[in-house]
């Protein structure tokens, strides 16, 4: 039988003469942290007031093409007692507000297409880019990112929260300690039945775009939550890299129910064909041998879960559908609560474990702010802190870049039986640079 | 780009003349199921005693090449207050008892490799067939079952006792009840740490037959487990049908290290290079658009799971490593406790209902004949209740080589960047003459 290798689609574009990787990316420590947002969507309020309360991040621009968005963003800062700031509501403002010499960082939370051309644009005016998930959606777009960073020396970290939960950081603690051995393998998902907004023509999604895609894309639309965590546990591009992959999709047996019984049978809805099915599960190959099984499902009725599970050759960890750790020798054995616990407790990481008491002295808006697993609030405390100090960010250009290339790369294998795909080395051969991990650091 | 269509590498054999599919196929009824039994290994003591205690069983034969085994089941029968019955030794002495004219039903539970030539001889013997799990490990071998089966017009049944477990026959009686709906996507494994068994050169399986099998083969090695209750519930060849797979294999990490461990880094065992993984996922693509994930992992330390996840578009269940049921419009939220326990009540199988009060009576050795859940009583018992009444068998030669052919499907796809292959139909087009998995049925 002939062996055929995985199909490259995406080759790497070459770098630019004098470019080089950006990885362990060290820039002058900014003092205080001038911040633009731009995109005041359903995340925001809290977002706005979360860097109220972190020390060194001043807000110094809101934009939205929303007036309503921006009077409610304004009227938030003002409730802290703060002086109301510039604003913009222009389409394309955002070229402006980078443009500006006031700004050290843009913070990007608008709907998806507008992300790369935005980070590009703030990294090429010398700012620093902060990107909600996906931080893009095509291989093109991903090079862009890195590209660029590479070239201006600009941060871009994509905004993936999950990294900061509570059992996803003391995992990978845990396993920087050697305590599940070598990890040969491991899953994460979004499973998030979000039918109900998706099909709501008149509260859910903005011009229902969720829809949109699941009318025009087939794969994994939303990789990086379950991904990101599994990533920095497993060492990606620290030492290991992706290589291949596959993935299948269902036919949208769950949304087309849901369309006819809210809709009717005979609706536009109902009758519509949606080029994502349900469920998509992708498997991706790394270049050390280990696997990792990807899920994405918003359509089905079933319970939340971003499984985030860990097998190693000492021991074995799961977040969903029920926490769970076993050690070698009795792998087999799930730890009883009481020893759970006990094992939690002593690897809650470090800087989880300050926080957690930062949070708690923040007093009367702590349910605001630390809400979502308190993982928000230490997404942008840590962003911050590592800006003023020079540190690298903990999720540089290249994880934004290979988290979010699912998007492309599971839809060209779904709509093709499943064919294998080749992953592009975003880091082009510099994956070996750095052996693991080394965010959460204090260091300056 | 070229779409490329899953490789088709094993074209089905043309039917011969005048024979026809065995599907739904009814036999004469037979009021005394006379039993020979060859292989007499670790599951066969209570094996004997379960059909000790079912009507209209008779044990006539024991057959094995170690004599010891057959002297233990001699002695077996002899506890129970049975007389002695004949005995073969002899390597070639399955052919004999196939031969004998006072037989009725072979039931084979040798190692795999003589699992196919001792069922089809059976068969040809005019004798039914019932073969431990996997019924064959390639193709090739599964063709072979189809073909004499249909041909002799035999039963050939695959002994797969976990779709008799508990919770899989009350969540294929709630499927078949529409509970969940329309079932688009689910979940098997065989996740086991048999490693002490499969690295221990004394006390482990015989002539370390199962190491061999992960010095030899890469893929899923184990499939029906996980998958056979997945079917049952999701109609293959009942309506629907398996259409192509992919898999995919990490390197043996977990089992280079015990063995290091065990034997140390230089020995044999660690250094040996084992052509299976730890784990290996396959991700199975039905004709109407559903998916099945697979795995089979017997190497790596963590707990015990065969997943049993079934997702429609009316709810959700799932038995490891938590039992959740949801149903919609609260898919989201699983049922609490005392809901869940209700449910289950109302929806355990008739059949099972009945012979688990037919287990309760059975006295003193309750614990020995209904452990595993029942699963190995109810299993025996139904072979026995439809042979005696001339119906259909809960599993026919299709299941038989539809789970079994996923062995060498998932070794040609995870030894070839987890290529796509399709999955031979061993139907050849008759897997609509049925709607349903009409098992359980009582009705003469």
């Amino acid at each position: 039988m002939t062996q055929h290798l995985p199909a490259k689609l995406f080759p790497a574009p070459s770098r630019k003469p004098g470019q080089r990787h950006a990885i362990e990316l060290r820039c002058e420590p900014i003092d205080n942290v001038r911040i633009a947002f731009i995109g005041l969507g359903m995340r925001m309020n809290s977002t706005i007031k979360r860097f109220l309360h972190i020390e060194g991040a001043e807000i110094k621009v809101f934009c939205d093409i929303d007036e309503e968005k921006v009077r409610r963003a304004q009227h938030i800062m003002q409730s802290f007692g703060m002086n109301p700031i510039d604003t913009y509501t222009g389409e394309e403002d955002w070229k402006k507000i980078c443009e500006r010499d006031d700004i050290d960082l843009v913070y990007i939370s608008t709907h998806y297409d507008l992300h790369v051309p935005i980070a590009v644009y703030a990294m090429e005016c010398d700012k620093h880019a902060a990107i909600e998930v996906p931080a893009a959606t095509t291989i093109e777009d991903c090079w862009k990112l890195v590209d660029t960073a590479e070239r201006t020396r600009k941060h871009c970290m994509q905004l993936e929260n999950c990294n900061y939960g509570d059992f996803e950081m003391t995992t990978l603690n845990m396993v920087q300690h050697g305590l599940f051995g070598e990890i040969n393998h491991a899953e994460g998902a979004y499973i998030h039945d979000l039918k109900n907004l998706i099909l709501d023509t008149e509260n859910g999604y903005w011009n229902m775009w969720r829809l949109k895609y699941h009318e025009r894309k087939n794969g994994n639309l939303y990789p990086t939550h379950g991904l990101g965590p599994l990533c920095h546990s497993m060492n990606i591009h620290r030492g290991d890299r992706f290589d291949y992959m596959v993935s299948m999709s269902t036919a949208p047996f769950a949304l087309k129910h849901y369309a006819a019984e809210k809709y009717g049978p005979g609706s536009e809805y109902a009758l519509k064909d949606y080029k994502n099915g349900d469920m998509n599960t992708s498997l991706i190959h790394t270049k050390k041998g280990k696997s990792i099984v990807l899920q994405h499902d918003i359509t089905s009725p079933r319970p939340y879960s971003r499984i985030h599970l860990l097998s190693g050759t000492k021991g074995f960890a799961q977040k969903w559908p029920k926490t769970i750790i076993s050690l070698a020798p009795d792998g087999m054995e799930p730890l009883e609560e009481e020893a759970l616990e006990t094992l939690r407790k002593e690897y809650v990481h470090p800087i989880r474990k300050e926080l957690n008491q930062k949070i708690e002295q923040l007093g009367f808006s702590i349910n605001e702010i630390a809400k979502n697993d308190g993982q928000d609030f230490i997404m942008d405390y840590r962003l911050i802190y590592c800006l003023r100090n020079g540190l690298p960010l903990d999720q540089d250009v290249y994880d934004a870049a290979e988290w979010s290339s699912i998007i492309e790369l599971s839809e060209k294998s779904a709509d093709n039986y499943s064919m294998p795909v080749q992953i592009p080395d975003f880091t082009r051969g510099d994956y070996q640079v750095i052996d693991k991990v080394t965010y959460f650091r204090k260091e300056k």
